[in-house]
């Protein structure tokens, strides 16, 4: 028997993937819109082929649902029904899943029906609720590849610890969602499970790496998402679809036990955190979690309680108009523009951001994520003769440095740390205002820069990315022209492949920064943001 | 011009250190104890070179002085005058210093009572209280070598930021105190300044790595003293000397900007922490540093404040008899019983804990403190050829690892940290009671075994060390005999080099091992501990 080749397995999990959808939740071919439509989000309400029960239930956000959950008034079984055949209409539609678990989630379901029947209570506050988590969670008896035909066939033998204190909270796990190789691509593509695009234009990125979840949230085919970010994964999907997303610092939420692309590099941490429609789940996501004392479960995890952040009457806010790298493109540089006018038209106080310690923080992420010398990666690929995907040359090619090197790095780290927090507080500023990425959100494979994010995963600050309600007109966010005088190369070629047609009509994502550990303070502030936007 | 060997460095060195002690702090010969007096406690009280008045204010506690001096009823010029004397006899009695600012300190005083005079207000909750410095701590324009001769003659340009804030609220430095090569070896000695021993007995140790400080503390000779832990540095003199110590968890206290024998090395973070007479200044001092919000100045300091920790009325606590590696001598072995037993009759919980976990933990302290291969400590010694210590073999020994094997050590730890805090939580226990060291303490040169210091390191758990009122007694604490079994080979030494005679007298401190950042709750059970032992 010889082994399979990567392109074998990739293909028989595919197909497995795909029979896992029932025949009832297998969108009739005559219903499937052609692959020319670019917007499918329309697809549930238009196609006729949801029952209007299913509409309601799948409008709703998780603030909406809960309590309706709770008292019993819906019934977690038919929410998770619903969600299931959403989330599955949405993997035929944009590819976005990598595991599917409908049958546990519906006995899940079940039985918390009957717990509350029978008890009269709740198990939890998420009692009966449905949950998306990306790929990397694992959950005991299915895979978690990260988009490696190496981890294909390896069902995991233990719960994420978050999902663990989900679960406990009465959290329903019907899906997980596709990644990058690695999950160190800032789109959602591997040789595994492929591509997952944009429900909002399938020819743009749904962003990477918790890309999979982000489609998934946008398309209304989970109430509530949970993916993970080390140099932009959660706000980088989050922007590129228009939906809500947390970083948090580290050790507010617990990341034990999942599975990582460079398993045990902590120079800069991964975290985890929610994907919601509004700001409102987010911030119920985050209060449960913290509530539920997750660092009794994950000893990194910090005995910080969810606590209340009374903002000042009037906010000081910097504005970073650009990193000293890349100029965001038209549309985004507009809606900053418009967030910072109408802050001050509130009467909060708006202060430019200088970008010089931008480029050096930048940098401290690339010598971070090459320490190893991209061998925690290649030795997955080599284990199928997978081969690197292009996005990856940059570990292809790094070369690994020693412990004595590897704490050079983290002095490194800690001097500009200091130096960023000294001029935060130095200025007297309540948050950073800046653009998430360079783009509103920008066609399959075009995806570059992750500066804007990756900059706070080295300082560990807490940021959220926000749609601001302002969506992208062609007729005014027009290219840059020839008289623009590029920052680097990588800029001169985002400006040159900036296409105002292919985004028209997306929306517009900003990222609000506030300092470590102000996880609290950071929600505060978006509700005022997203206050003067209204 | 040649450079200087490391022996000339070292002894003009020295010789500095000494000169800098002024005319007037110089012990007369005619005054000086023999060098066969071991117990040099009571200079001060009966060579009559010290005033009535130098005497009352060095015996009294920081929180006995900081009223006074707040009021003005005290001058911090006379209090500081009286422990740089103090301070000076101890030196030319143990060598303890490492560094004076004798002037600075004056001057620092003579201002502070001037501000005072002038505004009728202290400067802050450390006004004018002469406070004592590990080595390391960088103080702008002196030496911080921490044993290395290649540092003589850097002086700091900065200083660093656990001094700052201490200096802002109203400390005045004026001295800072020896350590081993690199801070790595569990005595105090190093080829620049030699060996520090113990005032209560100077053919014992004061214990390392911050035994410059503990000889210091117990002396007399500092009210308030600050040192480091990375294994036991701060725990291992405190029991050595009876002192106080408290080794917090990473992020309670500033670390920024100390020199470090391993810069960088993040797998398992050093701490500071006060090294104090009474556990009450012990207190007092943490709760100041804590109050300063220490997270505005050191970008890795937890934004949690000083809290309040009730104790339930009946505390569960967990004995570690042994650590599976090493017996405690017999006087540590009875101070422990006995407090248990004191614990059991006040009405509290008292049960075993099982050694199982323990050598693995001391297993991977060994990993980190070994990963660069000893590189960072031997390009300190090559700058200057200054030989290894014997007591630093394996440093010299080791092997280097790449960033791979490191995130592997990371992953290690991790579970490790896993399964211990499961395990504390499924016993339900409050605290865990065991040795600080295997020895009351030990003769200079013959200290053997962080093991029970180590492993909570390695945890990052808040623990204490505290003198239990307890001392040895030849007559009771006798060797175990010829049928004891040893643990380990290391075990066998110990005991076979154990002399009751060479500690007879001495006092026995325990450690009390509260969970990660649990600092006021393992504060307010050591009262307990005391009020039961008392």
């Amino acid at each position: 028997m010889t082994a399979k080749t990567w392109e074998e397995l990739a293909a028989e999990k595919r197909q497995k993937l795909s029979a896992s959808i029932p025949e009832e939740w297998r969108i009739p071919n005559e219903l499937l819109p052609p692959d020319s439509q670019d917007d499918i989000r329309n697809f549930p309400e238009t196609s006729g082929w949801f029952t209007e029960e299913e509409l309601a239930i799948t409008r709703c956000t998780a603030l909406e649902l809960l309590p309706k959950l709770a008292s019993g008034e819906l019934k977690s079984e038919t929410v998770t029904r619903a969600f299931c055949k959403k989330a599955a209409a949405a993997h035929q539609l944009i590819n976005c899943l990598s595991e599917t678990c409908f049958t546990r989630a519906l006995e899940t379901a079940k039985s918390l029906d009957k717990h509350l029947a029978t008890t009269g209570k709740p198990v939890g506050p998420l009692h009966g609720l449905p949950v998306s988590l990306k790929d990397c969670f694992n959950l005991k008896g299915l895979d978690a590849t990260v988009g490696f035909t190496s981890h294909i066939g390896d069902p995991a033998q233990y719960d994420s610890v978050l999902a663990e204190m989900l679960q406990a909270a009465g959290a329903v796990f019907y899906v997980k969602t596709n990644v990058p190789t690695a999950m160190m691509i800032a789109e959602s593509v591997n040789n595994a499970f492929g591509r997952t695009v944009s429900p909002l234009n399938r020819r743009l990125t749904s962003g990477g790496s918790s890309g999979g979840e982000s489609a998934l949230v946008a398309f209304g085919g989970s109430p509530l998402g949970v993916g993970t970010d080390i140099g932009g994964s959660l706000r980088i999907p989050a922007a590129c679809t228009g939906t809500f997303t947390l970083r948090p610092s580290f050790g507010r939420f617990p990341t034990l036990r999942c599975r990582s692309g460079m398993p045990g590099q902590e120079a800069i941490q991964s975290v985890n955190g929610p994907m919601t429609r509004t700001l409102a789940d987010l911030e119920l996501w985050a209060r449960i979690v913290v509530d539920a004392r997750p660092w009794r479960l994950d000893p990194r995890c910090l005995p910080i309680p969810w606590r209340a952040a009374p903002l000042p009457p009037r906010l000081r806010v910097a504005v970073l108009w650009n990193d000293g790298m890349v100029q965001p493109t038209p549309p985004v540089a507009r809606a900053l523009r418009q967030t910072a006018e109408r802050l001050r038209a509130a009467g909060h106080e708006v202060v430019d951001w200088s970008p010089e310690d931008q480029p050096e923080g930048y940098a401290l992420l690339g010598r971070v994520f090459l320490a190893d010398g991209g061998r925690a990666i290649r030795e997955q690929l080599e284990r199928t003769s997978e081969p690197w995907r292009p996005e990856m040359r940059m570990y292809e090619e790094a070369r690994e440095i020693g412990a004595l090197e590897y704490w050079q790095l983290h002095l490194d780290r800690q001097a500009y740390q200091k130096r960023y927090l000294d001029r935060w507080l130095a200025a007297g500023i309540d948050a950073i205002l800046c653009p998430t990425t360079p783009y509103s959100s920008v066609e399959n494979g075009k995806f570059k820069h992750v500066g804007y994010t990756g900059v706070y995963n080295v300082l560990d600050y807490s940021c959220i990315s926000f749609p601001t309600g302002i969506t992208v007109d062609k007729s005014v966010d027009v290219a840059l022209g020839d008289t623009y005088k590029p920052l680097t190369e990588e800029d001169r070629q985002i400006q040159a492949e900036y296409n105002a047609d292919a985004v028209h009509g997306m929306p517009i994502s900003l990222q609000l920064v506030a300092q470590r550990l102000e996880e609290e303070k950071c929600v505060e502030m978006c509700k005022e943001v997203l206050r003067v936007l209204s």
